[in-house]
């Protein structure tokens, strides 16, 4: 949650081609962007800088973490780039996605910090990150040759999204968020659904809560609800088992 | 002029780094192009093939030519990159400019071989291609640094290309065009219009026209009404003559 407006962070997460972190650097100033962090990157020399080019105070100013945890912080919209998304609608992890434009309609009138992350060059995003995140976007590629470089990537995102000021609907705030989640997650344990199908079905409500970014008014009001819900099984079974003391 | 829908060509004019050069190349095939010609290129081994990736393909097919006439010949459409658009409506070499959205759409029920041409690293593409070409296209970048890594920019407008067939409307062919720019300057000597404005507003003609689109039965009247204005011209010159010779 933020005031008004949308900030916007990069995450690249275990770059190691240099000359690419630079590429990044120079494709976020181009577009007015300079909120970089990096997730455990190769080690940076002369060619980063040459790339960077006029980029370089960026590049110098990145703040360098070791964990996704640590480069998210903050952050109130996780968005995972992907050059693989999703094939079945049965696995939710990659899926739905959305294009960069569409990213930016969805974008229009919220405000808050929004992190778009993209993975390391070899294996893009990998499952562990891509599930943390609020929504997967993928840009429209050949099917001949999908997977972009990532700073070409990068470059469409940050094109696609600059000059962009968002509006005025604060998104709920990512720490928010995820303790709806671990909400969920016990109701479903409180309601006996199948143990080997939670995981899924989570996956599932983020990828819905995600896409509908919801705004701080809407958690509180969801969290109060499966509060209740949770207050009213707890009541019943304290009644059974009174019931059951007293039979 | 060609049949049904959109061709595109890639022109790179004399790039020097061969890193940019198989970036381009990926790019290209990241969004389903494959038409690449270098104008004086700089020598290409490993690194270019190292940033085209499985690209390679393309890199090698791409036709190496000494002349920007060469490169554009065949194309119908030329279209002008720049990272420097004009400031100043009275000078209309890079004015008025468009940016890669309003391309797509002022294309969007075409049919031809356009040309999207990119310049030198350094110096971008200069005033004497330009001059040539029949738009201006600007990608919007932030004012602090606004000059973009050459396959950075060339992602952006294939992105915003891709997947774009185009429409029915021929646009008429490249040779054509230049007939009938060079009618109008006989037409600008012929009706005595200043010789120090001549090339100006020849510039001028070809940004409206160039914006217009024109298609072939477009060009076909325009031509015949220069032609006409021509002979009449030169009609009632011979009358002048032959009226001061009886007099």
């Amino acid at each position: 949650m933020a005031g008004k407006g949308l900030k916007f962070r990069v995450i690249l997460v275990e770059p190691f081609y240099e000359g690419n972190v630079g590429s990044v650097c120079r494709a976020m100033k181009n577009f007015g962007f300079d909120d970089l962090v990096l997730v455990k990157p190769c080690e940076m020399k002369d060619f980063a800088k040459a790339m960077a080019s006029h980029a370089q105070d960026l590049l110098a100013r990145a703040r360098i973490v070791d964990t996704f945890e640590e480069a998210i912080e903050g952050a109130d919209y996780l968005v995972a780039t992907t050059g693989k998304p999703g094939a079945r609608t049965s696995r939710h992890i990659r899926m739905p996605y959305f294009n960069p434009k569409e990213l930016r309609q969805m974008l229009e009138d919220k405000s808050g910090t929004v992190a778009l992350i993209f993975g390391r060059e070899d294996v893009g995003l990998v499952n562990e990150y891509v599930e943390r995140c609020d929504m997967v976007v993928y840009i429209p590629t050949s099917v001949e040759y999908p997977i972009m470089n990532l700073s070409h990537a990068a470059t469409v995102i940050l094109y696609e999204l600059s000059g962009f000021e968002g509006g005025n609907i604060a998104l709920a705030d990512g720490k928010s968020l995820e303790r709806l989640y671990s909400e969920f997650r016990e109701l479903l344990v409180k309601i006996n659904h199948p143990e080997h199908k939670r995981d899924k079905t989570l996956m599932m409500l983020r990828r819905v809560l995600g896409r509908a970014m919801l705004n701080n008014r809407e958690f509180y009001t969801m969290i109060g609800i499966i509060r209740d819900v949770e207050l009213k099984i707890e009541r019943m079974e304290k009644e059974e088992v009174t019931e059951e003391e007293s039979s």
